[in-house]
């Protein structure tokens, strides 16, 4: 009697899921994802840059802590996904460092049967708490979920409203005052701060990263995330694309440690607006990535701090120096990622 | 002048051999075998959990631990083996924690040249401590060994009796009295406790892990496991298969790592009683396990915990929903592996 | 606007770089150190046997230290470099622990254009620092270099004078007096003193390791060393070589953790008088390396430890049971790496 993963069926509206195996986060896990995307912001890097503009020591990445929470869902919402369909009001609202205990819980917010009677649609709120309780970090996705049974009856459809964007005023909660003053741009590798940027600027990453097997599943696990598509090969050989398929939290992570090349002093994802997996990525495959500004906001009581939105697009196999993007409804060609989202830049 | 390794003359029974390189594990192993197998036993990834059942922490994986101490005893008892031929009376007595320093010494306990006269059979004894001398492991194996000098009179044949199996009553030495009512099943992933179980119940762990050579040899050196058929691909490449061999303990931390799926509470292994490689793995090979419980044990004085004995079976491309395992004096295609051990859980 | 790389004109002598992402090492560097290299020294595995011979614990690896500090200098120095040419006066000075940040920064000491008028060579003193703004390490790099403009006019030459070797009298800096009684040969693997080694004696190593690209991918990555041609497959397939290039830095370290085999008690590299990467590595090259014991040196007012200078040569695919290495002004096939350096050993 092995572990179920739950079915369409299985789902109700309000249930609220605690997801299993709490974990305790280390400066291994902090080494390891260094290992795996060689990101180089400065705060994330360096203890004493942390303390120097006001943190008690380097927190962890952003995505770490998102990849760590997500990872959690997963055996309970989407092991039985056949489509990741997208996410929505993703909000980093704690730091967290080694040592911190994260733990997960989802409810369940929306559902709706699917016009083929074979699966239907799984809204969930996610949220990541730390040892005392406090969230860390919030998010809603939503999956297509296979049913158990096609003739089962469907649920009364539910859509809940989903944000179209997370508004200034909802970020740089992870974030205490900081003493900008100790922010050194030549140890943070770049002297552009917050009003440096202008909205509708563009910015090639200009280094490609190729992504093997072996670096692709390790970080999956890391984050202890089962989805079997990552990690079978035996089972993906007869599957649609005859491979293991990277999980997208892998991808994401490779573009904001891409990202650091022109973005050196954003040292924060605050929210992410929306993201979508345009294509999958397979081991092989080079990722590239591309940043527009799309939006600057001053932040509510904030003279330290503001904020950026970016639209970032990750590429495989294909350089982004002319901003490879969305071609009417379509994307470009190697397109894989497109991210919206705020990160926070010292003023 | 390069370290010698030994050859079946160099052993003599009675012969107490301390190892070398002592290795402190810190938190930065534990997320290195995290992400090597992606294990998600909640005792081992939490402090909180940990300190909830009344653990000081998280204790490091048990079959880390074996890994590590097997590894030291490479160098001087099997470095020259033809053949690892079993393993018998493993015990676990300690939990180890990040920051312990571990040593490993092992006692020649039986010698027999064998009939071919080019190799002998050495029967060690081996034992880890830590920092305090205290034995954390001790398990004992035996090994086909080269000869020096095939004209090398033989020794005194000795075989010592091998335990069978480790009795119920040896269990549990290294799990403190436990404050049950801290366990939680949501956390842990599962609400199935030892009296859940059933002795004859089969249950297929399911998922399938496929092994990459990085994997296999970063694994393998992070035990300090120094055995040449692991990392050598140019001499491997003319050997007999072609190929590097992955260590033997690498497909046992994987089989324990998926068999999470279906024993979840299965929290500590107590004991190893017989294993047996019956194939080897080669990378690209994607690993499937099967558990079926042969027997059930209370402890001797611990209403907290009881034991199962399982025989987990692993395969190589191929699924286990159909249990294969022995047939007749052979095992089924595709079996690499198989494991009779005792595990604990809460009760 | 992402981050420029520098060109030979933006460098002039007496320019002093300060490099950016400081970077607080921690055991979880240690232990993916360990899982890469495989490396078995005893001070660098265990508190135990460093605080035994008076360390306050276990030191990181010194060819970990001096990848991280490197790996600093890149964006800055080498980033449009054509060739890496040498280095010189590679001195450790301080021991580096978990816990400590370092910091890098680089003096131009020397220009000089080439005849061709499209490169320069820059000749840069690199100094790592501890949070106590202690220097660390220090070494001369130089590197050729791509002007922007071949037009622009040619600077004043200046070739620094480059140290030919470190002399012994600059060495052990690193190393606090030592309690030899507390040196367990047993533990570290060997009884080989400083004095039971003999001018001219050489040592095959032995074991040989193959590389995947994942593991030397994340090895720079973890250092942080962003050159472009070590990770990007995509843009290497059309490049000279039609691969990735293993870092030069990745080779280094497989050598010294090769030299273990023979050199158990090398316990700290304390200085390199040079370094001559021969030839590109591969991923599925397998690495066999031997020694060359050139000199011996007291140490001033050091009775505890010795040096012994080493050239320690290494391979791809090709055993070192012969010694290949220089033959006449070219090198034996399959030879990849010279290595001249002092190493230190108890007396």
């Amino acid at each position: 009697m092995t572990q179920p993963a739950r079915y369409f069926e299985d789902f109700t509206v309000g249930q609220v899921i605690r997801h299993a195996t709490p974990r305790t986060v280390t400066t291994g896990d902090q080494a390891l994802y260094l290992a795996l995307y060689g990101s180089r912001f400065a705060l994330q890097s360096s203890n004493l840059f942390a303390q120097a503009i006001g943190y008690p020591r380097s927190p962890l990445d952003d995505m770490l802590v998102f990849n760590v929470v997500f990872g959690k869902t997963v055996p309970d919402i989407s092991l039985n996904a056949v489509a990741n369909l997208g996410y929505a009001g993703t909000r980093f609202v704690k730091a967290v460092f080694p040592g911190d205990t994260i733990t997960a819980e989802s409810e369940v917010i929306g559902l709706k049967e699917t016009t083929s009677g074979q699966t239907g649609i799984v809204y969930a709120n996610s949220r990541g708490f730390n040892q005392d309780g406090e969230t860390v970090l919030e998010f809603i996705r939503w999956v297509m979920v296979k049913k158990r049974d096609e003739a089962s009856p469907a649920p009364e459809p539910m859509v809940p409203e989903l944000p179209p964007e997370v508004t200034p005023d909802l970020l740089g909660r992870a974030v205490l005052p900081l003493y900008m003053h100790g922010w050194e741009g030549t140890m943070s590798g770049s002297r552009r701060r917050w009003h440096n940027y202008e909205v509708g600027e563009r910015m090639d990453h200009v280094d490609g990263m190729t992504v093997e097997e072996a670096e692709h599943m390790m970080a999956t696990r890391l984050y202890q995330n089962p989805a079997r598509v990552h990690f079978n090969q035996h089972a993906e050989s007869t599957g649609r694309f005859g491979r293991r398929i990277v999980y997208g939290g892998h991808v994401i992570s490779l573009a904001r440690a891409l990202s650091y090349n022109g973005l050196a002093n954003a040292f924060h994802v605050s929210a992410i607006n929306a993201g979508r997996h345009v294509a999958p990525l397979f081991a092989g495959g080079t990722v590239y990535a591309w940043s527009e500004v799309v939006d600057a906001a001053e932040l509510p009581n904030r003279a330290d701090i503001g904020a950026l939105r970016l639209v970032t697009t990750a590429t495989v196999d294909r350089p982004c120096d002319d901003f490879p993007g969305r071609e009417g409804n379509d994307f470009a060609k190697g397109v894989i990622l497109e991210l919206d989202y705020w990160v926070l830049l010292p003023r």
